[in-house]
C-alpha cells in the first residue's frame, strides 16, 4: 500500500499527478478543506465526475427516526445525520459548447496539490475537448482559517493553440443528488434522502444567495457568492437564481494563450434560532468582508495563520519521508477540523465526509484533543466548551437512566444521544471520563485557570457524580462499575472494565482536586465535603481486575477466562470481524477490536509497573486485531515504551498510511481524524516518550533504527518547546515564553529560552517481541 | 382481583353474566376456542362491538422487515407476525331493519359459558331493539378437536312478544380492519397492516368460499362455509361472494316464540406449497365431511374426545373452588393449543390472540410440554415433531453463528429466528437444552421408543453438538459457557449462567445415553465415540458458580457481587421494570425478572441439596420481581419443596388468576399459556411434589392449609395413574394399564390396577418464610 502511485512522498504537500476515477471519493476526502465550521470535500470544480459530493457545516444536521425491531425504555428515538448542504464549489466550464468533463476528450495533464504550509488546494489540468479544442484550467481553493464563514476559489481558464469561446457557470446548488449509500456497513452514514426547503433566493450583478431550511430538525442555512472577473474585453456576465440553484454565467472569447480568471467568494451561515433575514444579512456581510479582503488578502492571512500554527506544532522526521509527510498531513487535517469549530463538536471525520453520520464520539477527547492541546490549545478549549454546552442534555439523559451527574452521548451532533445499539453506545460510559481527562490535560498543560472555572469545573463535577452513582461498593469494600462497555467493542456489558475503572478513578480524583482549587465554583455546584469524600473513597477502592495465574491484568472481570478467538481459522478477508461474525461470538471470546487495557496503560501509565506493562502488552497484543483505526497509535506508544521500537515503527507506519493508503477501505466516507492524530501520537508520546500523568511533562526519547532525527514542537503553559531527538541524545529548547520544568528519563530539569539542554538517551531493553494474531501484524516499516 | 364479578367460581365452566365493553378483548381471549390448528377468539357472533377480532391458523403468518438503528452481522432481516385471517365466525342479525348490536337498544340478559367438559362456548342474549322488538339469541360454537379443519356454530333467534322480520347474514370476511396497536410495549404484536390478496371467491346455494394469499410470505389460505337452516316456511336464502366477502343471507318472518336456527359449518386450510385449486378442494372436502357429520355429530365426537382427555388429565381441588376452576380452565386451553397442532408450533399465546406476534418460545417446552406429556402425550410429541421439522433452519443458523449442531430460534413461527434484540434472543441459547429436556421427559414418561429414534435422537445429538461447540475448557479444566442469557431477562450476556449450564449438562448426558441406546441412529448422524466422550467430559467439568461467602449459588458468574436493585425506591407502578428502566441498569444489578436459578432447582433438582435449595430460594426470592408470567409456577414449586406451603399456595393463587384476573393487564392480546400450565405445575410438581429427574417418577405430597384434598390424574408409560392427596396421607391408584414403579418420599413402591397404595405424608419443616421485594409479594390465597 505504501507509495500508492498517486501520492509521492513529499515533506510539505500531498500531490496527485493522475486521476483515478475509482479512487475519486478517496481523494476527495484527502483533499478536503475545512476550518472546523465549513467543510468542502475535494470535489472537482466542475462537479462531475465525483465520488461523493460534499459540503458540510459543523452542527448542521437533519433528524431521522431511529427504528428498532424491539423497542425498550430509554432508546433514543431520533437520529441525527450530517447533510450535504448547498454546494458553493461548483464552477462549470463550457468550451465551444462542449462541457469540460474529464471523462470525455483527452486529459493531457492533471495535478492536484494540497499545500500544508499555505493551506491551499491547487489544481492544474490540460484538456482537449472531443472536437479538439485545448484548454488549461488552473484553480486554487481555500476555506479560510481567518474569516470563519468564507471559502474562495481562484479559477483560471486559458485557450491553447486556437481561440475558444468559453462559458463559466459559477453556481450554488442545493439538494444535489447523491450516489446511493452502501447499506450493510454500520460505519457508513445513514442513507438519508434529505430535502432542503427553499426559503429565499436572490441574484444580482455577479452575486447570488440561497436560503434553505431542513424539514425535521428545522435548521436554516444560507449560502452566498460574489465574483471578481479578469479577462478579455469580450467578457459578459449574467446572474440568475431559482429555488435550488443560483448561477452567475461568464462568457468570453479567448485567443490562444489568453486567460479568463474568476475569483469566487462563498460564504455560509446557519442557525437554529435566528430569522431568515438575519441569516441572509449575515452571509451578505461576510461576503462583503471577503470581497474587500480580496483573493490575495485571503491567501495572505491564511498563510499567516498557518505559519503561526506550524511554528508551534511542526514535527520533523528525518529518515522517513513518508512518515514526515503523514504527520504533517495529519496535523494539518486535525488543525483544520478544530481551528474554527468554536462551540461545535469535532466529529470523527471532521468535515471531510458523511461517515458515522457526522457524529462526534470519545475519539475527539481521547485521540484528537491531546494533539490540539499541545499544538493549537485554543481549538482544544473550544471543543471542550462544546461539551460544556451540551451538559444540559447530558444531565437529562442521566436522569432518564436513573443516574446522577451527566451522561454524555456516545454519538451525537447536537448533544442528544443518537446511538441505536446501546451495548456499544449508552453502555460505553467511559466517554465521561475521557472528556474529564481532556479537561484535566488541557488545564494542566495550558494553565488556563479561567477555563477551569468557567468550563472545567462543571464537567469534572458532573462526571464525577456520574461515576459515584454508577458504581457501588461490594461486600468486601471494593468499588465496582458493573455492566459497562470499554473501548474494545468486541466485548460489551462487562464488569469492571479496567480502562473504564482507571479513567473513572482519575476523573473522581481530578474532580476532587479541582474542587479544592476552586471552592467558590464548587459551592455554586452544590458540592459538599461529604460528596468529595465519597469520590476519594470510590477512587481508592476502585477494583482493577488482575489474573494471578496469568500474571496479567484482565480487561474486565472474567475476560482472561474466556475462550481465545480461533485466529488460526480466521482468514484475512474475514476482517473486520464485525462484518463476518455475530456480536454474541465476539463478546464472549478473548479478541480485542482495539486497544483497551493497552490504551489505559498509555493514559494511566502511572498505574502500572514496567513489568506489568510488558506482560500486559505481550498478552493483549496477541489478542488485538485492530479492527478499529483508533487502536494503532496506542499500540505504537506501548510498543515504544516497552522497548519494541521496531514494532512501534511498524504501527507508526500503519497509522501514517491509514488514510493515505486507505487501509480501512472507507476513507471515501471521510478521514479518520483520530488516526491522523495518531501519527503524532506514535511519534511524540511514542518515540519521544512524552507523558503528562503527573505534575510535570516527561520525556523518555528513543528512536527506532531508520529514523535518524525527530523534532517536535509543543506548547506548554504558553511556552513553545522544541525537542530534538537524535539516536543517542536529545536537545530541549524553549523557543518562546517562560522556562519549563521537564523530566528527561525521570530526571528533572529546567529549560529556558536560549539555554538548550542536551542529554543522552537511555537504552530501552525489551523482552522477546510480542506477536499478533495471524495476518494481523502491522504493516512493516520500510 | 379474585372474584372478578363476571366470572363466578364454578368447577367445570367459565361463566360470564354481564358484558363489560372495556373488558371485551380480555373476555375474547378467555372464551377463545381452538384445536391447535384453528383459533377463534371469543368475539361476539355479530362481530361488533369487539375488543380485538381474531381468527388464526397455526403457522400462517406474514413477513415484515425487521428494522435496526445500527445493523450488524447475523441479525434476522425478516420478522414473522401471525395475522388475522378470514373471519368465519360472523353471523349478523337484522331485526326489523335494526342491526342486533348490544350497544343500542336494551340488553335484558347476557350469558356466555365456556364448558370445559363439552368444549362448547354457549351464548344467550335477550335484547330489545331501539324500536322495541324483543329477540332471544342463542349460539353455540365449537372448533372441532376431531375434525381438524372444522369449526361450527349453531345460531338461533327467537322473536319475543311480537312477530319480527329477521335477516341473518352469515359471512366470511377477509381483511377486517383491526383496532390500532399499542406501540411501546414490546410484548404486543407488531402493528402490521396486512393485506390478504384475493385469489378466488365463490358462492352457491347457501355455501361459499374465499381463497387468499399473503403478500410477502406468499402463503395461501382458504375458508369455506355451508349452512343448515331450520325455520318457518317463509325462510328465504341467497348467497353472494366478492373478493373479501362471502355472504349467505337468510330471511324469515318469525311469529312470537317462533325460532330461526342456522347451523354454520366453516372449514379452513392453508399451504405454502399447494396450488390454489388444491386448497379450494381441501376446504370443500372438509366441509362436506362436516355437513355429513352434522351439528349433533360434531358435538358428540367433540365430547368424546374431551371425555377421554379429562379421564387421564383431570385435577380435583377440594377447598378452593377458584383454583379448581383455574386448573381446569388452564388444562382446557393447554389441551386446545396442542391437540391438533400436528407439526406446527404451540405459540406462547396458543391461537388466542396476536401477542408476541404469535411466536413460539422456550415457554412451550419448559412450561407447557411437561403438562401435555403427563396429560395428552400425543400433543407433546407433535409439538416436538415441529421442533424436529425446523432442524434444517436451526442448523443453518448454527452455521451462520459459527457453531456446530443446531441453534433453535428464540422466537419464530416457521423456524427462522425472528428476534430483533439479540441479547435477549439469540444469546438465550438455553432454548436448545429446554427442547432436549422436553424430549428426554417425553421419552422417559411415555416410553415411546419410536419417537426417540425418529425425532428425539437427532434433536438430542444436534443440541449436544451445540453445547460442545459453544462452551470451552478453561485453563483449570472447567467447562465454561460464556456470554449467554438465561431465563432471567433482567440479566444478559453473562458467563456461566447456572440454569443454562445445568440444562446443557443434562442435554449432553442425555444425548450420550440416547446414543448408547440407539447406536444405529447415532451412526446415521455420524456420532463418534470421541464426540460422545467429549460430551461426557464437558458435562462432568461444567462450571456451576457458587458464592462461598454468601453460601448460595450465583445465577451467573459475578451476579452476587452486583449491586442489589433499590427495591425500596421503586414504586409499585414502576413494574414491570422493563417499561420504566433501561436495560443497562437492569442488567448490571441484582434483580431477577423471572425464576432462573429457582427454575433450575425445579428442573435439575437432583443437582442441589435440600439445604442449598432452601438458602438459594430465600436469597433469590428477595430479588425476584415476577415481571414475567413464567416465574410464578417455579416459585410455587420451590416454595412447596422448601416447606413454605402458604407461600406456595399464594403463588398457586397468582398463577390461577393470571389470565382470569388479568394480572399482567395484557390478557387482551391472548392467554399466557405457560402460566395456565403453571396452575397444574403448582399443584402437581408443587403440592404433589411430582418429579421425574431420575429413572422413576417420584412424589412428596403435602397440602397447604385450606386445600383439603388434591387429586391428579397423569399418564405414565401408557398407564393412567390417579394420585389422591389428603392432608395426612396419599392414595396411589392405577386406573388403566400396567403397574407403575413410583417413589413416595423416596421409598419405592409398585402400584398396580385395583391395588391402590395408601401412605402417610411426611412433615416438611421449613425455615423462616422468605421475603419478596417491596410490593412484589404474591397475591395472598383466600
Amino acid at each position: 500500500m505504501i507509495g500508492r502511485p498517486g501520492y509521492p512522498a513529499e515533506p510539505w504537500c500531498l500531490r496527485e499527478t493522475s486521476l483515478d476515477l475509482d479512487g475519486l471519493a478517496h481523494s476527495e476526502s484527502l483533499f478536503a478543506l475545512s476550518n472546523g465550521h465549513i467543510g468542502w470535500r475535494g470535489n472537482l470544480d466542475e462537479g462531475e465526475p465525483h465520488g461523493l459530493p460534499g459540503t458540510y457545516l459543523n452542527g448542521f444536521f437533519e433528524e431521522r427516526p431511529l427504528p428498532y425491531a424491539e423497542v425498550a425504555f430509554g432508546y433514543p428515538e431520533a437520529g441525527q445525520t450530517v447533510i450535504n448542504v448547498t454546494n458553493g464549489k461548483l464552477i462549470r466550464l463550457l468550451v465551444n459548447d462542449e462541457p469540460f468533463d474529464i471523462r470525455y476528450g483527452r486529459l493531457l495533464e492533471h495535478e492536484r496539490v494540497l499545500d500544508f504550509r499555505t493551506g491551499l488546494l491547487h489544481r492544474e489540468a490540460s484538456w482537449v475537448s472531443p472536437s479538439g479544442q485545448g484548454v488549461r484550467v488552473r484553480s486554487t481553493r481555500l476555506v479560510s482559517l481567518v474569516q470563519r464563514s468564507v471559502a474562495a476559489i481562484c479559477y483560471e481558464v486559458e485557450a491553447l493553440d486556437t481561440a475558444a469561446r468559453v462559458v463559466l457557470q459559477s453556481e450554488l446548488v442545493a439538494n444535489e443528488p447523491l450516489p446511493p449509500g452502501g447499506g450493510r456497513d454500520p460505519r457508513e452514514a445513514a442513507a438519508l434522502q434529505t430535502t432542503l426547503h427553499s426559503e429565499q433566493h436572490r441574484s444580482e450583478a455577479g452575486s447570488a444567495s440561497l436560503v434553505h431550511r431542513t424539514s425535521v430538525s428545522n435548521l436554516q442555512l444560507g449560502a452566498a457568492m460574489d465574483h471578481q472577473i479578469e479577462g478579455p474585453p469580450s467578457v459578459q456576465i449574467s446572474s440568475e437564481s431559482a429555488e435550488d440553484l443560483a448561477r452567475v454565467t461568464v462568457t468570453a472569447k479567448l485567443e490562444p494563450a489568453q486567460r479568463l480568471r474568476l475569483i469566487k467568494f462563498v460564504t455560509y451561515g446557519w442557525s437554529a434560532i435566528r430569522s431568515q433575514s438575519a441569516i441572509a444579512d449575515q452571509i451578505a456581510a461576510a461576503l462583503t468582508a471577503a470581497v474587500q479582503t480580496g483573493w490575495d488578502g485571503l491567501v495572505a492571512e491564511h498563510r499567516a495563520y498557518l505559519d503561526d500554527f506550524w511554528g508551534g506544532a511542526d514535527v520533523e522526521v528525518e529518515g522517513d519521508l513518508r512518515v514526515q509527510q503523514a504527520v504533517r498531513f495529519g496535523l494539518f487535517h486535525v488543525m483544520q477540523a478544530g481551528a474554527r469549530a468554536q462551540g461545535r463538536a469535532i466529529a470523527a471525520k471532521g468535515l471531510t465526509g458523511p461517515g458515522y453520520d457526522g457524529h462526534a464520539f470519545w475519539d475527539t477527547e481521547t485521540f484528537v484533543l491531546p494533539v490540539l492541546t499541545y499544538t493549537a490549545p485554543r481549538a482544544a478549549a473550544d471543543a471542550l466548551r462544546w461539551r460544556h454546552s451540551i451538559l444540559p442534555q447530558a444531565q437529562i439523559r442521566a436522569k432518564q437512566l436513573g443516574l446522577a451527574g451527566a451522561v454524555f452521548p456516545w454519538r451525537t451532533i447536537d448533544g442528544r444521544e443518537c446511538s441505536g445499539y446501546w451495548p456499544a453506545g449508552t453502555a460505553a460510559f467511559h466517554v465521561a471520563a475521557d472528556i474529564a481527562d481532556a479537561v484535566v490535560r488541557y488545564v494542566h498543560i495550558t494553565g488556563d485557570e479561567d477555563f477551569e472555572r468557567d468550563v472545567g469545573m462543571e464537567i469534572l463535577v458532573q462526571t464525577a457524580r456520574l461515576w459515584a452513582s454508577l458504581g457501588h461498593f461490594d461486600a468486601r469494600g471494593g468499588f465496582r462499575i458493573d455492566g459497562v462497555t470499554g473501548p474494545d467493542e468486541y466485548s460489551a456489558i462487562a464488569d469492571n472494565n479496567i480502562y473504564t475503572n482507571l479513567m473513572a478513578q482519575h476523573n473522581l480524583v481530578s474532580a476532587a482536586k479541582a474542587v479544592q482549587r476552586n471552592p467558590d465554583c464548587a459551592q455554586e455546584l452544590n458540592v459538599t465535603a461529604l460528596e468529595v469524600n465519597a469520590w476519594h473513597k470510590a477512587a481508592k477502592a476502585m477494583i482493577l481486575p488482575y489474573d494471578h495465574e496469568l500474571e496479567v491484568h484482565s480487561q474486565s472481570e472474567g475476560f482472561t477466562r474466556h475462550e481465545v478467538w480461533d485466529f488460526d481459522s480466521t482468514s484475512s478477508d474475514q476482517y473486520p470481524l464485525l462484518l463476518h461474525f455475530h456480536y454474541f461470538d465476539l463478546y464472549r471470546k478473548q479478541v480485542v477490536k482495539q486497544a483497551d487495557l493497552v490504551l489505559a496503560m498509555h493514559l494511566r501509565g502511572e498505574s502500572f509497573s514496567s513489568a506489568e506493562k510488558a506482560r500486559n502488552f505481550a498478552y493483549y497484543e496477541a489478542l488485538t486485531v485492530r479492527d478499529s483505526s483508533l487502536s494503532v497509535c496506542a499500540q505504537a506508544v506501548l510498543a515504544a515504551e516497552t522497548g519494541h521500537l521496531d514494532l512501534a515503527y511498524d504501527y507508526l507506519t500503519e497509522a501514517a498510511m491509514m488514510d493515505l493508503g486507505d487501509l480501512a477501505r472507507n476513507t471515501r466516507n471521510g478521514l479518520h481524524l483520530a488516526s491522523l492524530a495518531g501519527v503524532w501520537t506514535a511519534l511524540v508520546p511514542g518515540f519521544a516518550g512524552m507523558r503528562d500523568h503527573g505534575g510535570t511533562v516527561a520525556f523518555t526519547p528513543r528512536l527506532p533504527t531508520g529514523i535518524t532525527r525527530l523534532t517536535a514542537k509543543v506548547c506548554i503553559r504558553g511556552s513553545r518547546l522544541k525537542v530534538e531527538i537524535a539516536p543517542t541524545a536529545t536537545t530541549y529548547r524553549v523557543l518562546e515564553g517562560q522556562p519549563l520544568e521537564l523530566l528527561h528519563y525521570g530526571q528533572p530539569m529546567t529549560v529556558a529560552i536560549d539555554s538548550p539542554i542536551f542529554l543522552p538517551n537511555h537504552e530501552r531493553p525489551a523482552g522477546p517481541a510480542p506477536t499478533q494474531p495471524k495476518s494481523r501484524a502491522p504493516m512493516p516499516h520500510p
